[in-house]
């Protein structure tokens, strides 16, 4: 059997071939460690230093604004709770919509004493810099591409209210970073979360973008490396990897995100035309360029990839797949919860070409047909 | 000019070849997520699952007792701060030679109120059992190989008396594991830190040992993987690599050591037979089999390695390399601070071959003449 049709690249990325191949010098000859002043160790040093930049110049910050980490949990960790224990006002503001590595810290946040509120989202699971609510606020953590429906927030808006009040602006941009241009300065974050693997380096390597001058304590402790904030000897080759991803990244954002949007617009058409009463979820605008969520209107997701095998798909988040749940973000969207186990996420990428398309749109609107 | 003759392995070790090879096909077509439904994800779940069996099987653990971390720095944190937060009394026994990795922990251990002994070392680097404190404990955290001299603990003793005072006990294992045989069983210990770049596995890949029905605190919170001890999508290529490192070294354990033991004395009697006056730091029994520290009788350890460009190797930990400041493991050991300066640090691997330790110390030998 051929390889099912990758339609999961929220769940994760392949690595960019180029992202491999600029890793395996450090995976073989260049083994130093950045730490060390042998000439090795100043090879291993220079090379974490480019990819600094690389990941800097994607996100329009200064290199020293950038920290290496394990990935996008550490970095969410980090950022809300290395910064809670400077702030004045012990008050969170959040959404509905977000990832367990903000909801998981924020819980944290609350058991110390902490109020978080979840803002509300519209039925495009969009939240409105409106509902911020009056008074100080200590922390805002918003999930930049919401990573089930693409829902992009406004997170520039909202982090002009925040400010106002006092508060730092974090954004998980762990599903943006690569799929759309995403600036820090823009924005006007104070933290920025960036997920390896959601932008084709791997798994296991992730950045924290910390405007200048933001007071953050560190997570693990040690030997100080990564100017004290992540300390812990540097992952070398996979930080190679993801600043060679962020420089292929930018160099796509010109065409790719345009390419994938009127993929996605073909896809849905045709799955529309084969499927009546299917729900679009994903909004048309303000969305990843790659993210379709569609709900079905008469079968659960899980048994419509069950029988449509050519095709790697999800249906909610990946990280709490295989449990008939449905997605808290759809019912925060409003979908009701019978519905929301209807749900399908499909999620293309930069090897998703028509014919991949025309073929995964037929096998689904296909295995609907058999069971509907 | 050739690469130097690297004799920094305690620093970094090389990725072995078979190591790069097991982790290349999950940096390309394996790319998937674990925590996905789909064939890739079993495929990349598989793979963590093999590479559990691999560690456990090096320690003597159960699959079940080995979480994955992104190196040794973090496994420290984990098992000091995770245990001490279920601790009944609040008093930790530690030693004078720990790496910044455990010093840090146990400094955070102290502001929250905690009590934190050192044991005292021997001329040897070590510590006695018979030194531990009398009275309640609530953590013991022991280097099993001290990283500059590579002087043995006698972790299995300490955790007995730590035992019998209620404590849990920790053994930071990131120099010794894969160089000398490490029995999680036969150490008795509650908690071992693994790093993978000590290994001949990648930077940013560690494991944490925890027995079975210890209770731990997640450091980082998220999506759940790892049990929820360490959440995050797994570091999977990484994690392979580790588990072959792991396989590979205990298959090496019949040989390398009584090779590198007999090069490693080969080494001292030429250096001794060279340079009067030169200081063996490391001992000769319970030693890590590939570690030579010396001190120079009056030179600088860094000018001599400066002369010596041939040679790959530290002059203290390589955490802290560049600042002339004596090692703090060599003052414990009542090395007077001036003579400290003098050290270097020569760690032998697997590659390291009798014509290696020949021109090796024959350009020590030289350089240290010319200053002389």
């Amino acid at each position: 059997m051929d390889a099912p049709i990758y339609l999961d690249h929220n769940a994760t990325t392949p690595v960019a071939p180029q992202v491999a191949e600029a890793m395996w010098p450090y995976l073989t000859e260049h083994f130093g460690n950045p730490s060390s002043t042998t000439p090795l160790g100043h090879k291993a040093k220079a090379a974490v230093h480019a990819a600094r930049e690389q990941v800097a110049e994607l996100i329009g910050a200064h290199p020293d604004e950038i920290t290496f980490t394990s990935g996008g949990t550490e970095s969410n960790n980090i950022a809300i709770r290395g910064t809670a224990v400077h702030a004045t006002h012990r008050r969170a503001i959040t959404t509905a919509v977000e990832h367990p590595a903000t909801i998981e810290p924020l819980k944290l946040l609350e058991h110390a004493g902490w109020t978080v509120e979840p803002l509300p989202v519209d039925s495009d699971g969009r939240v409105s810099a409106d509902d911020v609510p009056a008074g100080p606020i200590g922390l805002a953590t918003l999930i930049l591409a919401q990573n089930e429906t693409g829902t992009i927030q406004p997170v520039a808006h909202v982090g002009e209210r925040v400010h106002a009040a006092g508060g730092l602006m974090h954004a998980d941009a762990a599903q943006a970073v690569g799929k759309i241009a995403v600036s820090a300065e823009d924005l006007g974050v104070d933290l920025l979360s960036i997920a390896g693997h959601k932008l084709y380096a791997p798994k296991g390597v992730g950045a924290l973008y910390v405007r200048g001058g933001t007071a953050v304590q560190p997570l693990l402790v040690g030997a100080g490396q990564e100017r004290g904030l992540r300390p812990g000897t540097e992952n070398v080759a996979s930080i190679v990897g993801l600043g060679m991803a962020a420089e292929l990244a930018n160099g796509l954002l010109a065409t790719e995100p345009a390419r994938q949007t009127a993929l996605r617009e073909d896809f849905w058409r045709r799955l529309a035309g084969g499927i009546p009463g299917l729900r679009r979820v994903s909004p048309l605008d303000g969305c990843l360029p790659n993210t379709l969520m569609v709900v079905l209107p008469d079968q659960l997701g899980a048994d419509l990839l069950d029988s449509a095998p050519g095709i790697a798909a999800s249906t909610g988040s990946a990280c709490h797949s295989g449990i008939h749940t449905p997605s808290a973000t759809l019912l925060a969207m409003g979908i009701e919860a019978g519905l929301a186990l209807g749900a399908l996420r499909l999620t293309l990428g930069r090897s998703t070409v028509s014919e991949t398309i025309a073929l995964a749109a037929e096998e689904i609107v296909q295995a609907w047909s058999r069971h509907g």
